[in-house]
């Protein structure tokens, strides 16, 4: 029996391209002592996947001949660890392959959550990334304004909702007229702006008339600088990401940093989800009152197969998706 | 009996100069019900001032044809206030002059510390200032290092002072080789870098061999990128000023905005010392007790004269004052 994986053929130095990765048949990996051998269900397709490749960063870079690197929903299928067992569903750092063989102390057994696709969107990640930026560090208040780019993304789309489900005036940002009036009428935000509309800066205002007192980043760049704009005075910034920025060999960022943070009293404050492990408890049990009272909708985006997972992460940091994207290379167990 | 004052010719467009500035005569001001009128004693000098001629900030703006604004530590000469008699020493949002009329309501009576330019440096605002913005921004812990630019300057030489006091690694950044070896010799400071020096960078690392934790910054654009990238991990900065950028026609920020703070999970965030007037009395209880102490010397850079106001002020925009400049207008009472 064969495995496959995708590997990194070339790191890129622009805009990532399928010829950066080259798929590969391999031996079937055998675990050793306190390992686990793991059949991959559905790996997580994110923007930080291409930071990641842009060299170290809050964890190990991806280096050009390694099999790229993934969050996924993972099966147990053969265990050298009394941790776990066969059928166990697990969240692993993983890779883009059909098989992995990973130290059982680095796998978090996951509840039985059906589809299992909820464990990467509404209980995973995507999730519990938009709960801590936007509560632990955005911190907004109700009747507050809060102001999310790539709104129609993974993490975007729970801010939204969450900032509604706590009283908040909701306004997205997103790219293209289709995708803003999809926000608006299917996640219930309270607006949504084209960022690549010459009158951004007049639309965003418009959406925001009392000014925008919490930002939640994904973005950087030039988006990020016309929301210093018009940030209130002591309004907070929860940098989560910074995609406009990842796929590019020149980064750049706003320009009215530090300026417009010391004459606001802004905070810019950047996190990771791993920060809030803590807290990962409470905000599950928040994300599942509001998804059982629809308060929070769950919409994800599921690419079909191993093989096409170069594409939904090129496709990924082009912004067409809607919802958490990611790929499915086996089925959910029965 | 005529006043003097000091009056912006025109707003500049790029670099300040003496011709932005005109000597004028007037008669002396009146004060009307609710006013008093002050005799300005001491005037301070900030960087802020310069930012203040760049439209509205966190106060009003400095405009063409006003008398350049200031805070000041003035007496009361003429009361039209039953808050204030003749001889009270006053804290004043002033103007640069001889004279004004201020309402009693926006004064603020001072004790009596002699000599009266203490209330500009150690317990006024540039004292104040850099306790708040380490103490409540920053929140180095001791053991760890903080980094502070314009090192020599009227706030960041208390932030160094400070930060040696309750038990961090202290270290400057300040322009010159003479400067820097001032900080070290003068004001105790663990070391300090010259930002001009082409091998920044690396002497800043070895300044700092653990990194940085709290980084005070007083000029934003390029020191702050280099800094940015010797954070370390949660680490804060407290975002006072961006002296660096105010005397210019084409402001730019750091260019790793907002992806490092992202990767590093930093909190950038701004502040104006009146943020924490409510702590104010603990502030100037710390500074009192440490310059007591010995642990805080207090460095005073007084210029004589009103007219001499427009050179102090470009001259500190160019770095040329070692601690707090002040200027002069009349001798502290008797």
């Amino acid at each position: 029996m064969k495995n496959r994986q995708v590997v990194i053929a070339e790191l890129p130095k622009g805009a990532l391209t399928p010829e950066h990765f080259r798929l590969e048949e391999t031996e079937m990996p055998v675990p050793g002592d306190g390992e686990v051998l793991l059949k991959t269900i559905l790996m997580s397709i994110d923007a930080a996947n291409r930071a990641w490749m842009q060299g170290a960063t809050y964890r190990e870079p991806v280096l050009a001949g390694d099999a790229m690197h993934t969050y996924a929903v993972s099966e147990v299928v053969e265990s050298k660890s009394d941790r776990f067992r066969p059928g166990d569903i697990v969240a692993a750092e993983s890779r883009w392959a059909d098989y992995v063989v990973r130290p059982a102390k680095t796998l978090v057994k996951q509840p039985d959550v059906r589809p299992l696709s909820h464990l990467h969107s509404a209980y995973g990640i995507a999730g519990k990334t938009a709960f801590h930026g936007l509560i632990g560090v955005g911190r907004p208040l109700p009747g507050e304004t809060v102001v999310v780019s790539a709104a129609a993304g993974s993490v975007g789309m729970f801010v939204g909702q969450i900032a509604k489900a706590i009283g908040c005036r909701a306004v997205g940002i997103a790219g293209g007229a289709d995708k803003c009036d999809w926000v608006v009428s299917e996640l219930g935000f309270d607006a949504c702006v084209d960022y690549r509309d010459p009158s951004f800066f007049k639309a965003l205002k418009k959406a925001a008339p009392d000014g925008i007192d919490v930002y939640f980043d994904n973005v950087g760049g030039k988006v990020l600088e016309t929301v210093l704009f018009q940030m209130n005075e002591k309004g907070r910034i929860a940098c989560c990401g910074a995609v406009s920025q990842y796929d590019s060999a020149a980064p750049a960022g706003p320009r009215n940093v530090p300026g417009m943070v010391v004459v606001k009293r802004l905070r810019m404050e950047g996190f990771i989800v791993m920060d809030f492990a803590q807290n990962d408890a409470a905000a599950v049990k928040a994300l599942k009152t509001w998804t059982d009272s629809g308060q929070v909708k769950v919409v994800e985006d599921i690419v079909e197969g191993l093989e096409n997972a170069p594409a939904a992460l090129i496709g990924l940091l082009a912004g067409e998706n809607r919802g958490k994207r990611m790929v499915r290379v086996a089925p959910d167990p029965a």
